[in-house]
């Protein structure tokens, strides 16, 4: 038998494919992967759909206990259901190599991810470079590794898709400490606490990399129907509420006559400068 | 009313969204593009599936005439489906831009494409650079703008996706100088020819960008039950058979541990001395 590995989409229960809802009608155990991203809808609608429970996986069960995921997957179909595409986070590739270790043949059911519907900003996807990781900055703990790919794309005129942080089902430290555990409210960077995380470190660095002129997308809710997309400066996209989760945010690069055109209908007053500055024919 | 632009995913008919074909069902004419890309199926079962006649666009068709295709879609819904996701093409940019133009609302349904199935080759979709396309080279007409990006990712210790030439519905240019318009059967660029012509290039250009030993992924019909997946050396791959298209080749840049463990159940035997020289901890 077999673990499908099978890509929900970006929104809701209705981003799946036929492919992957008649998958997992075939599974006897049904898993949910749940913090490195989410659906904006309940689990009662997918389970609604499916026919069948939904097992919320959370990172300690995927990373650790990948066993009882994998558990009876070699005489019976288990569906372990990703958001977005399976590829989208490196967990998945850990599962797959599990069950390819224990012998299990891995089916993927593919799906949009934020890594090609980021398209849906009007900037080529054929244009952008490596993408970027965003972490929450803690007082000790400030990762700027982004830095240094997002100058080598804007080098090549290349875009930059940056990914934000979402942390789900986290610890509360101090209640750890007196050997209780309690999770903290879940939490989903926005575009503006992004942005303010990018200006601090290029001003700490001072590479001139990007600023506060840099002209930039921010997306909000991609497929929902109340999807945003906002281009401006980075100071400008600082100050719009974009509302409910999850955020991204792209630094564009050169932009070609067509993406002009495109982000035109996105684009904030003010923004003109940033715009022409940053074409190329 | 609405133009919906509509992803199809990457292979047959089941792999459109619930969300995707609930739009498909409540428009009046439902249009397929079908030269960018291929699914690999006929037209009548997804005319089965959708209960309406899909008509077929061509290039000559979205390009030239699309005011048919927009006809009509202030006042009643119209669907307009891609293989993959709808911003895998600028063709379809530009519909949206004149469907916005002629003041028709426009939605998206997304879905997989190459640009994130990729993924499913092993290599992790967070350190690829910018995507490169390969056209199939004539006696006059043998562009290599690829290989100055593929040169910059390698650079970078990115991986490239090359994304393969597909001729559909070319016309024959002997009978058009006599005055008729006769098309050639389409073709679909092989991995294997795609690597001939880099190598060719590799050659008269010299730049050392990479070369026969290079370490490359090979990938044919992505999400099909047959797809194949072989890693190996570029020479290695220039003799596989890797059957019916489509195709598309990964040139691979600094390869980490957890990669390297999933690129071994496709890896060719002789090619381990590739896979130690892009190893990068």
């Amino acid at each position: 038998m077999v673990l499908y590995l099978i890509g929900l989409g970006l929104y809701d229960e209705n981003d799946i494919t036929l492919r992957g809802l008649e998958a997992i009608r075939r599974c006897k155990r049904v898993y949910l992967e749940a913090y490195t991203s989410i659906l904006l809808c309940d689990k009662s609608k997918l389970e609604a759909l499916y026919g069948k429970e939904v097992v919320v996986a959370d990172r300690e069960m995927v990373e650790s206990r990948a066993e009882e995921i994998l558990e009876g997957a070699d005489k019976e179909d288990v569906a372990f259901c990703v958001v977005g595409d399976p590829f989208g986070a490196t967990t998945h590739t850990d599962l797959q190599l599990r069950a390819r270790q224990a012998g299990i043949p891995v089916r993927v059911v593919h799906n949009a991810s934020v890594m090609n519907a980021v398209g849906a900003c009007g900037l080529s996807l054929y244009r952008f470079g490596e993408a970027v990781s965003i972490c929450f900055f803690t007082d000790s703990w400030r990762p700027d590794s982004f830095y240094d790919k997002i100058a080598a794309n804007r080098k090549l005129g290349l875009h930059t898709l940056c990914l934000l942080d979402i942390k789900v089902k986290e610890p509360n430290l101090a209640a750890l400490a007196r050997g209780r555990t309690v999770y903290e409210p879940p939490r989903y960077m926005s575009i503006n606490t992004a942005v303010q995380q990018l200006l601090e470190v290029e001003e700490a660095r001072g590479g001139g990399a990007f600023g506060p002129e840099t002209l930039a997308v921010g997306i909000a809710r991609l497929q929902a129907d109340d999807q945003q997309i906002v281009a401006g400066t980075l100071a400008q996209l600082q100050e719009v509420d974009f509302g409910a989760p999850l955020h991204c945010l792209v630094l564009a690069g050169d932009v070609h006559v067509t993406e002009g055109e495109m982000l035109a209908a996105y684009m904030l007053a003010g923004a003109e400068a940033a715009l022409e500055g940053a074409r190329k024919e």
